[in-house]
């Protein structure tokens, strides 16, 4: 149905163009997200201060926001930061970690919504319900709702927002409220790798740096990380050679690589 | 002497129940500490905001108070954690990183033991001394005294707070002013690794999560650790193997493993 | 030319010694660095409290000031702790990390040069010609221009300042404003890995906590850091496997290794 083209010119075009992500994410993650960046050939700034968001995110070319560890000033700067990218059109990605888990979380995501109307949202089945005006059914940061559960609620958020709504599990669902794609890429090995979730939305950064359509960027973005998780699988132990072998995978990828083992519909 | 059955009967919990293991833990090992917990089958999230630590406290099974690059602010948020966590019987385990290093570590020590009575503590000797008021002798987070001379100053401690008290080193010592258990499992290579404290801390909250008795907790969490840093290090070439190998072996940890190398008195 | 005699003696006096290395650093790669301190044979601590840092760089042998993820109270913590640290003749290594990238950060970069007057100073080709006056060429934290374009920046630096200068990238060149050492040790994998720069920078921390003559310190570390990187270069199949050879074969380095490959003149 879908075809490989298109993720494949996408994926050469960041390697050919290095773009500028600009990432406001969280502690727990910034080292692995960084190193994604870089392996799929992005050039990642982790920046987060009041004092040059504005700036930083002025010469990026996307925004990334991911609530994870979140805090006051935090939020204050990611404000700043995706007004700036909205005023000057650079793309912005949000990643609402936990939404749903505490309301200070929920209130947080509603917030930057309103003031930064994200370009594309990716999250997992809870934290899109929860989005959604769903009741939600989280534990801390995971969910316990399955993606399948979620693609009505993607739908909807997609249609209310005008946004390209992402959200990953085993098979992950892509939308722009109309339009729906599946990737059934992955391995179940990625969900024992802190911060995958936060990879994804980064590498979607990448994507949307790079393809002004939003729903191609998020297909592609997605369709990549499954991809490289089903590489990097095939000879980890464990979720320590599992987050090694990513990594590599990820800068050994291919477009043939991609064209081989795409399963999306 | 002690017998491996109780401790594979809590190992086995935290895969069965995967608890909810909330961590204000440091900059440094947070990735680490998520992703040892996610090996070990606990659902780990990391939250610190002065504005969410309550809610999130309330809805986990335990709390770890970690405070290896703290400041003003988050002491203030894991006071408020642990003492929700007191309030709602939620145990709570301190790693006092640096305690004794400088006054601000060893006083915001004594602040949260005397706020939210910890029910473990786990420290190193140099640590653990210092918060028995015995002359330490650090040098900056890392200890130069053995944790066999420790071993006095954590019966003490245990005793004056009745908490649990675990000394980390080249053998572990746990205790809870009367029982005292040691478990002589574990790698020399560990100690090359950044963070394996503090990842023996984030472990034991996950024990502490399903077991009611936190001395068993402790137990169990350090014997799993010992173990499982000896099988890390059957083909760890240096610290990045190790580290890598560490998260492969807790996940791929099983009773039988535990029974065959478990090394306790 | 230059003899590996010097860099072997510094090398064992690190492992001899074991120093500590206070780092007040950035989020990204506080894990990396903490290990490579640690694989190396030195002792790393950070702490970055306004509370803390007076105490902590008294004790220490060197400090680490490194920008990459700034904010206002940070740089209060920097400049204490920087003076302090001059106040007591403890070597101060700068890392100058996206100067240039936004206004806060080259301003940041000039005020803590002045408060703290940094015994060395390691960046890239584009930090380097920023701070030097020149028209600098960067995209986020990444340079466009080579080292070699910044050779003559980093000579101008080093007399203006009476510091000890490093421009890293595919040769590197260090220097006092007189003397002009390249090393031509590495691998282009390096510049995928996160953060490997802030390493960099950490291992000067630790030769210029063993060797009071900082240009010596600075040729030292950037030879086993070209030399380390190389040797993880072999057996690395991306990103994610150089990054983990690294901190085993620096573990593993050796007076011989470094005498047979070393690349300098």
């Amino acid at each position: 149905m879908i075809q490989s083209d298109l993720i494949i010119r996408d994926f050469n075009l960041i390697r050919e163009k290095s773009p500028l992500v600009h990432n406001i994410t969280n502690y727990v993650v910034m080292n692995n997200t960084a190193n994604a960046l870089l392996s799929i050939g992005a050039s990642p700034v982790m920046a987060h201060s009041i004092d040059e968001v504005e700036e930083m995110a002025s010469i990026a070319s996307s925004l990334v926001l991911n609530i994870g560890t979140l805090s006051k000033e935090w939020i204050k700067s990611m404000i700043l930061a995706g007004r700036t990218a909205l005023k000057n059109g650079i793309p912005i990605i949000l990643d609402p970690v936990g939404a749903g888990a505490t309301s200070f979380r929920t209130k947080t995501c509603f917030t930057l919504i309103e003031e930064c109307h994200p370009t594309i949202i990716r999250g997992n089945a809870s934290e899109i319900m929860t989005l959604a005006h769903q009741s939600n059914s989280c534990k801390g940061v995971d969910s316990i709702a399955s993606s399948f559960q979620a693609k009505d609620a993607a739908l909807l958020l997609a249609k209310e927002l005008n946004s390209v709504v992402v959200v990953s599990g085993e098979t992950d669902y892509i939308t722009d409220g109309n339009k729906l794609i599946c990737i059934k890429n992955g391995s179940s090995l990625m969900s024992k790798v802190t911060g995958m979730g936060c990879t994804a939305t980064a590498i979607t950064g990448a994507f949307a740096a790079v393809d002004e359509d939003p729903f191609q960027s998020a297909v592609s973005a997605m369709a990549v990380m499954g991809i490289t998780g089903e590489l990097a699988a095939i000879n980890a132990k464990g979720p320590g050679t599992m987050q090694l072998n990513f990594l590599d995978e990820l800068y050994l990828l291919s477009g043939e690589k991609i064209k081989d083992r795409l399963k999306a519909e």
